[in-house]
């Protein structure tokens, strides 16, 4: 099996998202050399999967280079972090120039861009590379953005494609742009996915804590807007776990679980890239922080028991309405949360010169990624019908749809205000939508406050130029 | 002038803020050594202050370092960051061990825990100290936050005591704790501060845009609150401002001024730093994205024109009525923004081992800086109550004042969701106040859909452990 240069493609890094992707070039007919730091998981993986395909093991990175076919592709499945520059520091001296080297971790672009810029220098391409599905997508066709040069993506390319979801025949993978582009829009994927949640979370915890229903007749309502327009994997699985009762004690599995949600860091990371770029994603925010409050057991213990309303259930009539009014308000909320990671994946592509095709990624998000939905066509769509759209709220569709739900929306905030139910998450994405369609915010009083405490002065709607008002003397205005 | 050892305190880098504070520590009898790397603004501050006491200009470094008697306490006045260092840099060659450099600026409370543990090395100690109160403040009495070491401090703290901001004969100054605290500290006060600012730009809009009134009549409205329990200095000068006619126009002036809020960076740094934390501040982040979003101008320009609600105005008995509730809901939120904001102060305390007195931080922010507020005394006397006080929601008073406000704060969201008014602040507030008191959170169905989706486990309420559903096999469960 040790034939020099042989192999089409390498994997280093045999936990389990670097072996199911392994196994998913192995079977579509691609030959991989396999290495790990112990060979114990390369052997593992050739005992158990061996028969998949075409496998290469070896035991040293000199082995796993020497049998890779020229220029190589390498792709490297390690942790973030140390860990991946220790592998690439190993990598390096044993390459040579045009050879690409794929980071398929969750990297921070920042990283991924310095890992490029880095290996460059050495003639050598760097592919930071979001890769989205999960296990099983990485087995079964997962989501993938790659970023890089165009020259890397024409050799490498063609392989990431053909083992990508597939929508409608098109493979969910696109070159997003150069050097970090593919792991920040990964990133923004990760972001709209916790906004995503937290949405669907809070529909739920309306229908249970304000209407009043059992989480068997929610996971129905799901059931039903997974036919609609609300079409997608989160919803569907949603029912799934609403639907689940707790083989342990026949209680719904939603009652047993631990009301504390945890987090891997790329939410974070959004919302703290967002804040430099100067983008409002306040839902992915909201989001981030919902599951951080969750977690902050003194704080509830202590809070448990401050006063509520005392109207927290919706009576019967309008309780049995309120399921309408709830998919209206989810699917606004949505399309505001995916306008703003929308909004930062523009502002990334602008300050670092990527030129992402938004509507490309909308694209490579409807399969093999956990937000993949029927929503995204209409999002690619939009992109296709004005590739500088602003911002997705003005989309003839979206313009539509927000028009006809936002009736139900405010009722469904009012109603939470009013119950006692918190609804972080479809209360900002409404602040967001009427703040950006009104004529006049009151940031103009911000800025008075500002030009009072500090002269940081203010701008006039009337005539250009910086002003600053006297306050502690004639209040005589100055051109600053 | 040029004695030998004999100033008791030196200022370097002149610009305003560093002008002010050196007059006022003259003002207050302290010998100040003058430093300035152009030497024109040592000699226009002698020409024009130099009677206000006794300074002594210098032109070069090792004149100013030679100036001041032992050990020596440096303040350093110059723009954060490259220009800091450059300035210590040149220091630490003519300082000996036990002199004392204080960083006046705005600096990243990591950058201050960097230069901390350089300058240690060289047997010195540095000083980053949060002032706040703009350029009057650094004049007339700043509040000030040092950090650094208790030997620094009692070296340091009875001049800078002496130039702070008095409250009830206490001076708006005290050691915050080691290394980076004081900056930290600043930090938070300015994240709170953009908060706290977004509160009242949302109740002016609600009162303009909801109730119909005039900037006049807002003004008075503000006017009146100044006299209760939202008496502080934003409210003061925020009647000033909506009260103040455009001299050009006779326009007000809130109404010539464009309504693109700016922003220098520590409301977002405080932000980051608590996603970093895991601490939701979800009203400083709506805060800090308002502003972001007010100057998005392409969004904004498009935006302009969506859908809004058929009923935008309150009828006149209803507008009548809705200041009391506005004045109920700011109160309420308020809580809520310092809560969050003390929230992030015992985490990081907790993080870097600081041990700050949140009571103590209230106290000195009672005068000179610029959320100057009746209100600190309820917080101060709230942590003297309860030092180990898990969150400020949950102190009698401010218990029993969100108790009594939440039926007006509910009205206030609801009513400004019906009528389209953006109140991000106020709504994630209430939010925030309803998750943190709800007996069980969706966070579950997060937890739920987190393990279906990437095996990331769960915890279950009734047995220790982490645990895993075989979401795709036969649904049993296992411990992980």
């Amino acid at each position: 099996m040790h034939v020099q240069n042989s192999a089409h493609i390498g994997v280093t890094g045999l936990a389990v998202m670097g072996r199911n992707l392994a196994r998913n070039l192995a079977r579509h007919g691609h030959r991989v050399a396999l290495h790990n730091r112990s060979a114990a998981r390369t052997s593992a993986l050739m005992a158990e999967f061996g028969h998949e395909g075409a496998f290469v093991p070896t035991e040293t990175m000199e082995q796993f280079v020497a049998a890779l076919e020229r220029p190589r592709r390498i792709v490297v499945m390690v942790k973030a972090g140390g860990p991946t520059d220790a592998v690439i520091e190993e990598l390096v001296p044993l390459l040579e120039p045009g050879d690409i080297v794929v980071d398929g971790g969750n990297a921070h672009f920042l990283d991924t861009r310095r890992r490029e810029a880095a290996l460059r220098e050495h003639g050598l391409h760097f592919v930071g590379t979001g890769i989205s599905g999960g296990e099983e997508g990485a087995l079964e066709g997962p989501s993938i953005m790659p970023g890089g040069t165009p020259e890397a993506y024409a050799i490498l390319g063609p392989l990431l494609e053909s083992i990508a979801a597939k929508v409608d025949g098109r493979p969910c993978c696109t070159h997003v742009g150069p050097d970090g582009a593919g792991h920040f829009v990964k990133m923004v994927h990760n972001g709209i996915e916790y906004a995503d949640m937290q949405l669907i979370a809070e529909a739920y915890d309306l229908l249970r804590h304000g209407a009043g229903r059992q989480p068997g007749d929610i996971a129905q309502i799901f059931r039903g807007w997974n036919e609609g327009r609300l079409e997608s994997y989160l919803i569907e699985i949603t029912a799934e776990v609403l639907g689940h009762g707790d083989p342990l004690t026949g209680h719904p599995f939603v009652d047993v679980v631990e009301d504390r949600a945890e987090q891997k860091g790329t939410g974070r990371w959004t919302v703290q890239t967002a804040l430099e770029l100067g983008v409002p994603v306040s839902g992915i925010a909201e989001a981030v922080f919902a599951r951080s409050l969750s977690g902050s057991a003194a704080l509830r213990e202590a809070a448990r028991g401050l006063p509520g309303p005392s109207e927290t259930w919706l009576d019967s009539a309008a309780a049995d309405r309120f399921a309408g009014d709830v998919e209206q308000a989810l699917y606004a909320s949505k399309i505001v949360a995916y306008a703003q990671g929308f909004h930062q994946i523009q502002a990334g592509s602008a300050e670092y010169g990527w030129q992402i095709d938004r509507g490309a990624m909308a694209s490579i998000w409807r399969g093999g990624c956990i937000i993949r939905a029927r929503f995204l066509s209409r999002i690619d769509a939009a992109y296709r019908a004005d590739p500088e759209l602003p911002t997705l709220l003005t989309d003839d569709h979206f313009r539509e749809a927000l028009g006809a739900a936002q009736s139900a929306w405010r009722r469904v905030v009012s109603t939470a205000a009013q119950l006692g139910v918190p609804v972080p998450g479809f209360s900002s994405a409404l602040a967001y939508y009427d703040a950006l369609r009104a004529d006049r915010l009151p940031a103009a009083l911000v800025q008075g406050q500002r030009d009072f405490f500090g002269a940081h002065t203010y701008r006039r709607t009337d005539r250009a130029g910086s002003f600053h008002t006297l306050w502690g003397g004639d209040r005589s205005e100055q051109e600053r």
